[in-house]
């Protein structure tokens, strides 16, 4: 008989999507013609730029050419694109390209190397954070979790606990509360994972959306990170690839881990999970995202990236202005508020939706610690930022 | 401290292709000018058919447009894919669109499904085989590991074996013997596995080839598969979708397995399983295989696999006239080849490599089983399979 793994037994978080599209659908079906304002989920609009459509259009044309078809590709990835990301986003800190891996995307790719570990071990989570990777852990058999809190208190940015953790997933600029680990801060966590012979596994996905000064570009700019961290970057939010597809992970060959009592590269065993359970991400995907780093693929994705910020600035101004506490929206697209009056996320989410006709995420949906915030996505135009602000006001 | 799995303790199969590449190189490097007749790699080399290269560029093209980017699909693939998948492979057998999970390709698939299982399962699994099959088992932590010989007495498509198994891994038409399981073989398989309480996982990516009236387009054809089977199905083969990714897992509702001492759908746990490790498809991808179900899309596609079939059938009886055995090749691009005068799968590569320039994979590399075979994928052209029957006809 087939049987299942005890993960399926209970359900592990709250899922709120369904809870927002029937409360959505209830608003609808008693006022149809209203106009609604999405800054919930996290995911771009602009459309995609010329250069990368030029790009996976050329690659799809190519393959019709007579002896230019292109069939399984290196499970690893293109070296085109490994050398072009090493050599755009890692030359300052010496990552060769047999050190980046490229995937269907970085949301797999955090979830998919907890297959690589005991079941024994025991993991760091935020609170709040991005729900898939507490999933990831317990799919994978890890019942040891230990949650991180981060709170206004901390700035969002808690220091490393005070226990012991085997890993610790961090996301830096966050999602969900829009914040970016310093210099500093993240140096206390490389400090930490040295000291604890730990592995940070940084999910970097929104790292295009950094500004401020003391926030690195890389967790591999502090010393020590190439013995302990692995970073997952992904073209996403940085090019508009949430619908083609395309992220990668850095592992340095310096990171290693326990087998049988000796300590092993990590790199060559990930090469070998990924060898056995994906065939290489889209060829014409991949060379839209080596598109990404010509100087025209550069100045078009930037301008978007710039435009989300502004957005962000925007609205976090505005509602700031409007006497509300709000957080994140400089190194991130994404606004942490804090819902007023002591209300529940659901409270305040029900409030925006029914008095805004504005689709929020209650900030409880990544994690108990998000209880009293929503989080609000600038992954938009100003002109709704704008129409959003008038009507927070006139609800006010 | 990270420990990995123990997995990464031992080398669970022979690693061919790296064997084969410096085989090849150092023959290259003897003889530089020399024409390597490639019927290694079972990839398909055709160029992409127009109706698929459109369908692909109009995406893309579309995603250019104001208000039509396309982020994030859905992580179970986008209906219209579903509809046409369900509409065109399995109206006569009645699987709806939501028992069709769209993915970045069959293989993954294939491999991800033991993510699902408690490591304490039995899993049988044919030798000579697809040999992922086996590492993924093995990395998802299940040691109960049941070999089933496919051999030339049992015309390589084994009866079910008298001990029990939980699941059982069924390629047919097989890679790499390319012979396909009948209705009456496929039959027994289901018995035994509605007897056992067992699932079947049959990889079907091969499905295109099939000619023979007697082999099951679809597991579903036979009785009480849809309480006991799942099938896996890809483009790569069917549409030359190797090098763009795309492929699908088709899970019945009626498929139960064992929670918590109750018996459930599976459906909604594979669903829960990709919606948390897996983004969905690019979009622009599936738009092309959605054109694959178009009058033109089916028929560009049927003449390449036309093409493939015509060269095996080639391959299969000129070797056959050359005195040779061969097994395969109807049903399938691939042509199991009986290694002559007892010789093993290395020596007849060896001289394969040497006399005639020409790339096979010796048998072993599939399992102990293949020793004393070597595959030639006919993923090729008539020319190329002409000149290796002259270079072998030569050799003699």
């Amino acid at each position: 008989m087939a049987t299942l793994i005890p993960y399926f037994q209970q359900q592990h978080r709250e899922y709120i999507f369904p809870v927002i599209d029937a409360k959505l659908a209830d608003l609808k079906s008693r006022q149809a013609d209203v106009q609604i304002l999405n800054f919930g989920v996290g995911d771009v609009c602009l459309p995609l730029v010329p250069a990368i459509r030029q790009a996976i259009i050329r690659a799809v044309e190519e393959m019709g050419e007579e002896g230019k078809m292109r069939g399984y590709g290196p499970s690893n990835g293109y070296l085109f694109l490994r050398e072009a990301i090493a050599q755009h986003e890692f030359s300052s800190v010496n990552i060769s390209p047999d050190e980046i891996f490229i995937s269907e995307g970085a949301g797999g790719d955090t979830a998919n190397i907890q297959e690589l570990f005991s079941a024994s071990s025991t993991v760091g989570i935020l609170d709040p954070t991005y729900p898939a990777y507490l999933d990831s852990v317990l799919m994978a058999g890890k019942a040891r979790v230990v949650p991180i809190p981060c709170t206004e208190e901390n700035g969002f940015c808690p220091a490393p606990p005070d226990v012991h953790c085997d890993f610790i997933y961090l996301c830096s600029p966050s999602n969900p509360t829009g914040v970016a680990f310093t210099r500093q801060q993240l140096k206390a966590w490389v400090d930490y994972a040295l000291k604890e012979d730990a592995l940070l596994l940084l999910d970097h996905a929104y790292e295009a959306f950094i500004t401020s000064e003391d926030v690195p570009r890389t967790i591999y700019e502090i010393e020590g990170a190439k013995e302990c961290a692995i970073e997952f970057r992904s073209f996403s939010k940085t090019a508009g690839f949430t619908g083609l597809r395309c992220g990668y992970t850095v592992l340095p060959k310096s990171v290693k881990a326990w087998l049988d009592g000796k300590k092993v590269s990590l790199n060559p065993l990930w090469d070998k999970r990924q060898s056995v359970k994906f065939n290489g991400a889209s060829y014409p995907i991949q060379k839209g995202a080596e598109a990404v780093f010509t100087p025209q693929g550069q100045q078009e994705t930037k301008e978007q990236i710039n435009s989300y910020l502004r957005a962000a600035r925007t609205l976090k101004d505005g509602l700031t202005q409007l006497g509300y506490t709000c957080y994140g929206g400089v190194d991130s697209p994404y606004i942490w508020w804090k819902t007023p009056n002591g209300m529940s996320s659901w409270e305040f989410f029900d409030l925006l939706l029914e008095k805004c006709h504005l689709i929020s995420i209650p900030g409880r949906g990544f994690g108990s610690q998000g209880e009293g915030f929503v989080r609000l996505s600038a992954f938009t135009t100003l002109d709704h930022v704008n129409l959003a602000l008038e009507r927070i006001c006139a609800m006010q």
